[in-house]
């Protein structure tokens, strides 16, 4: 069993209605690696960071069970740095800064031991990053994920569709279905999109659960009704990494597999928000992790009797 | 068996994005009795029309099994009318002109033959009038379900905390229910509310589904993602309709009672939306509305294996 896992490790800083960190540990291959590794392992991990990575927060992995041969650590530079601060609604943010440093000249290598991964999860990053990644692998994975953003639909929009061909499930949210497709309807929308490439599309609505979407079926993934969203930064990543970490230990790809997998992917995504950063997710054990799958089952499990 | 409704039965002049109407008949009693007749019978409707209201609208209903005792003709005024146009995201909606009429100066008056009834459904009116209807029944129906809306609440709050003493169950909105309750966590929200007297708590929340709350318990319905939602005129109303309805006929009111009576008021309320008024809802066989049924388990249902 292994999944590469591709994307930022980096550094946040955040602002919420509830509070303000300075700079803490994150980026999407972080969020992915920390959720991914509660189902399966190794995680191997493909990214850069600079000169300024904490060295635990590199052995805190490793020690469960990320791989980090696949990282490369650019000692000229700092790592990528982004700060925002989230609007009341906690759904909306503004970006204050951004700074690529090191990922702004990354090229990803995949290390020779990574070759024969079951799953690649492609993190949110400039397509053509993600793509020389798919080409560099010698054996095409037994499934391809795709996480994207509206940035890249706006500038790297031929990329993009390059590396929407190579793969099989797109992970997109609400907003990012309609501008990607010109489709206002999520259904039309899906029906767009899965003729771009990916035969299954999953597109996450935050507080308003996820759509799975393959062919003509459908199948929709509450999210769980919290008392209060704490810091939603990282809960897409989160999502993506219970995912795909769930289904590596499943090897199970039908429809029905993956649908058991967006509930674990919901169910880690709730633990994510509510603390700021990873830190809910450094806690996390296997029996918070059950106990919040009976929650998502006692919320949307019903019974008719059919006449 | 017996509903009693109370509610509008009125014109309404829609424009959508797809097209327009000229006055056609709406209201929410319409679409509640429209709605609750699939499953119980039966209807006993409370409210008023003017001397232009169609006698034939009036025919089809009671060839539903509405009883329409209840219904004041007020020969000197108009029918309640309603003119909205709804935006492109058809969630929101600008009301271009109301005009009274006969409902301005209606007093409901319930029938002897109603009283006994197992449910009082008080559809969208002003708090006092709901209020009138709950007081003139000499026996307290088993279920009170309460809907209302956020005019009221600027309007007539005092009388609004009256009638919610009074009700078993109060549906409203995602943003009713923040305003209502000044919170903007829909789990703190449902707190608050459950305070002002409901037991149990169901807020809409469009094509993102339906959430009820009782006590600690928490259930999520998700609302059929259509292609494309036509009119969303009534669509509340059917949800409430079914809902009613559908518990008529099981007389089961607890908790999980109440989770398979909202996937009822769901898939009505699907249907509903799919043409312009009550047209889509006049055509309905239980064959169809089993059929959706089917949709909705196959669209949440799913399985995993807890450690």
């Amino acid at each position: 069993m292994s999944v590469i896992v591709l994307g930022s490790m980096a550094f946040d800083k955040i602002e919420t209605p509830f509070g303000k960190t300075d700079k803490i540990v994150g980026g999407a291959a972080t969020y992915i690696a920390w959720s991914a590794s509660n189902f399966t392992r190794p995680i191997q991990q493909i990214s850069v960071v600079g000169a300024d990575f904490p060295p635990e927060e590199l052995s805190v992995l490793e020690a469960r069970g990320v791989l980090l041969e696949g990282v490369q650590v650019n000692k000229e530079k700092k790592s990528f740095f982004w700060h925002g601060r989230y609007h009341l609604d906690m759904n909306t943010r503004d970006t204050l800064e951004t700074q690529l440093n090191a990922l702004g000249d990354f090229v990803p290598v995949v290390p020779p031991s990574y070759q024969g991964a079951d799953i690649l999860m492609l993190g949110n990053l400039a397509p053509a990053v993600q793509l020389s990644v798919v080409e560099q692998l010698t054996e095409r994975p037994k499934l391809i994920v795709l996480d994207t953003m509206n940035f890249w639909m706006e500038t790297a929009m031929p990329d993009l569709e390059k590396v929407l061909k190579k793969v099989d499930i797109l992970l997109v949210n609400d907003s990012e279905a309609r501008q990607l497709s010109g489709q206002y309807s999520l259904v039309r929308a899906a029906r767009e999109i899965m003729k771009m490439g990916p035969k299954r599309l999953i597109i996450k609505k935050g507080e308003h659960g996820a759509l799975l979407f393959q062919e003509d079926h459908v199948f929709f993934a509450p999210a769980l009704p919290i008392d209060e969203v704490f810091d939603p930064t990282g809960a897409g990543d989160s999502f993506a990494g219970g995912f795909v970490g769930y289904l590596d230990s499943t090897k199970d790809f039908s429809f029905d597999g993956l649908k058991s997998a967006i509930i674990i992917g919901s169910a880690i995504a709730s633990f994510c928000v509510e603390k700021f950063g990873t830190t809910r997710l450094r806690e996390l054990t296997r029996q918070d992790i059950d106990k919040r799958i009976r929650q998502f089952i006692e919320l949307v499990n019903f019974d008719i009797a059919l006449v």
